[in-house]
């Protein structure tokens, strides 16, 4: 477990909602997918546009999601989303992202990501390469 | 024309962009809807969930949508989204929000609106009901 | 495990897709709500919104979802979804979504959702109820 | 005007329709943008993603949008999407959506958008192009 957490705050809006009023599954794994971006940006100092070029990647794909629903979120409520990375292997990682509404937990949700770059060799190959220790390190 | 107008800014996120790497058309009209909401809530200073039941109406649906895209929004740029009402009629009304990227305006865009209610004699039905003079006071 | 198994083909569409054209992964959970409601549409013979009335339920919310993505699905690709109840239990109940592009499996989904409605003494109050034997007789 | 009618008919979904119970308005340009699509298709016989090799442009970016909302569209309902040009101009044109449902007309959208390619002495230049007569001639 790392212990660089990137905290954001936003607000359920009406588009985000569903007949019953509150937010649908998908939008919460949008919600997870740009936390994550912004938590790179926040623990490395890249840009998430700037990520792929500064480390010579072609990106973080995700390759598995997953969320837990405890409470729902409405229309105008202000939630927080706190993510961290809880565990670095040599070329992929796990981000977890915990939903609070109201101070409460409301929704736990996990990210597998990979570090992936294009074959030296042969550059139509994408493939899982090492994590480089710097960016490591800089999650604590 | 009113002269109160709510600024805001954002981030364009991944999920927002397609594969050409920019925003897809319908993500602006998400925008447009929540920045109608929160000019309702600068202006007025009641939350998006408490419109309804502070006026007596069912909301502001929408009954026309429009944008003109001069130039793309990319991954990871803010934007500034600039909203006002345009114009009040009885029981209408016409939202303009302007999209500038970094400081030109990038995307035009327009909603009508209608202050709806139900009838008091027939509950099922809904209809346009004229907008109280104190709510258009309120956006100058 | 249930026999019953609900198919569907899809195209993916341009506004699917990333800046990495593919599939953007909130868009896989929204295929997956939509299927589970034509899987019990295609099982019980009722239609979507017709399931809370014909079973005294407030719907079949989600308390979980997962994605396990193996391969990308890209702009234009014709996608099969096969979906079927993995398991059901007294009041909850697990349905899996295989999507296959190319004949080949690309994405393995699952949700956890249960079998709602509201308390007969405490309208306000919305719990896991039994799930019908008829129900799950349907399934196979 | 042209006289090739592309028509599709969907279901209305969930995860289309916001708190009021029917489809949030950016839904239907998500819908107006793949009727594009499978317009083209249709009339062209070329698949989406084969549409700018075909004919070498970079695609048909959208430089206008716009809906009239006469009546909502719910869970659960089959709308049908009838799409045509309603004019071709040297290297812009016209596409017209009529969204019904139950047979009524519900929704009336506009796109607008332009043949682009890549300037041949500036491939990082971007500009409309004319519109082969050919193309023009297949719809009709």
């Amino acid at each position: 477990m790392t212990s660089f957490v990137f905290r954001r705050q936003m607000m359920i809006e009406w588009g985000h909602c569903d007949p019953a009023g509150i937010v649908f599954n998908s939008r919460f794994f949008e919600f997870f997918d740009t936390s994550t971006w912004l938590l790179f940006d926040a623990a490395l100092g890249v840009k998430p546009p700037d990520l792929t070029g500064t480390f010579g990647i072609i990106g973080i794909p995700l390759v598995d999601a997953r969320a837990e629903f405890r409470k729902p979120a409405k229309f105008g409520e202000t939630i927080e989303i706190a993510s961290r990375v809880s565990e670095f292997r040599r070329s992929s990682f796990d981000v977890e992202h915990h939903i609070s509404v109201g101070g409460e937990l409301a929704i736990e949700g996990g990210e597998t990501r990979v570090w992936a770059a294009r074959d030296k060799d042969n550059p139509d190959k994408i493939g899982a390469v090492a994590i480089p220790a710097e960016v490591i390190a800089k999650f604590g």
